[in-house]
């Protein structure tokens, strides 16, 4: 090797160092401003607010966003990696059908329940917000909620195929239903803090669930009743 | 009358006027303040916004609301007014029992529809909005959404005691769930302008209506599909 391929190597390895630091600043930024966004709202997140947060300058942030609106997508975008992480991931473990369907619907009441997003879920905060503001972040947010509703609506058509839930119901209104109580539970813990309203949701989902199980499907919902968390 | 009496009977009549006067025009900023506030948000509602939309001076619009805060309560209290007269006032006039519990809703959802308010449910935008901001306009939202919770569930209670509904049901269940689609319908139509989503919270709450629903009760639910707007 020469000198001058050493020096260039000894650089890149600085400038993979540099990167690596560089993406989890960013990384760690990004944790902060879903936070932040998912109590106070999107437009509430300045470069101005997040440098205060975390102590750090406003210059330095600019470095990592460019302006506020590529700040709000790419809080948008790290929300998304989060949610796909704590519910996505966990209910895709469970068996394709009603297993899988009952999953994704708890595993979402759990994670909201749980505060993982300080103001409940990101999502409902930021559609009410931007459903009104035309752009990018608005786009964004409408396409990741429609791949929520999409994975509900396939998950809900497995489950007919795998013959556990009747083929007499149409998916898209099941998975409208479901996505509504959700979002009726999110909603009244965000506004009085009622735990029951999840219960509440899981109730009014197991209910549907087994009315429209066959007989090979029912005996999954009696089973994701004793799992169900209070 | 002596001259001072007339005097003072003038200065009356004057500020009786101006009074009048006075009031017609809160109440013209207040309705500009419900339309802002529906689609931009209770925070982006100031002074100055609002005296720009209205070709007002800031002077002018602080002399009828010292304060944003005072703003916010005033613009919240002027939602309800405008929902009580477009929604509950209609709905009371059906009778008492499963008529009015249809009409509550069915007028609700027609009310999003038809954008009455810029941003959709006023409501259900304010509420997303304040519920991580403690302060005397969350309070405000939450008393509001409350009493709507309330007398949802009390006109399920009297469709039971009239014998139309079965006694075998939670009407707080039951009103969560119907809260619930109508705040997944305003959700869908908000983010992707889906009228469709009216229908879905319809039938989902037909359907519901028709299972729990008497011998007595259910002509009501089947006479309620014939006027359903589509």
């Amino acid at each position: 090797m020469t000198e001058t391929q050493l020096r260039k190597a000894a650089k890149q390895v600085a400038a993979t160092g540099r990167k690596a630091q560089g993406e989890r600043t960013r990384k760690a930024i990004l944790e902060a401003a879903v936070h932040i966004a998912s109590a106070e709202g999107l437009e509430g997140l300045t470069i101005g607010r997040l440098a205060l947060e975390l102590s750090m300058s406003k210059s330095g942030l600019f470095a990592h966003f460019g302006s506020k609106e590529d700040l709000q997508v790419a809080t948008v975008e790290a929300a998304r990696a989060i949610f796909i992480n704590e519910v996505i991931r966990p209910a895709f473990e469970a068996a394709q059908g009603l297993a899988r369907l009952w999953k994704l619907c708890d595993i979402w009441l759990a994670y909201v329940q749980s505060g993982v997003f300080r103001g409940g879920c990101f999502f409902a905060a930021a559609a009410a917000e931007f459903d009104g503001r035309p752009g990018p972040v608005r786009d964004r947010i409408a396409e990741i909620m429609k791949e929520w509703l999409t994975t509900l609506r396939s998950t809900i058509i497995e489950a007919q195929n795998s013959g556990q839930l009747i083929k007499d119901i149409d998916p898209t209104q099941l998975a409208f239903e479901f996505n509504s109580l959700e979002l009726g539970a999110n909603w009244a813990f965000q506004l009085y803090g009622d735990g029951r309203a999840f219960s509440r949701a899981r109730e009014a989902i197991r209910e549907r669930l087994a009315r429209y199980a066959t007989a090979t499907g029912l005996p999954l919902v009696s089973a994701s009743k004793a799992r169900q968390r209070v």
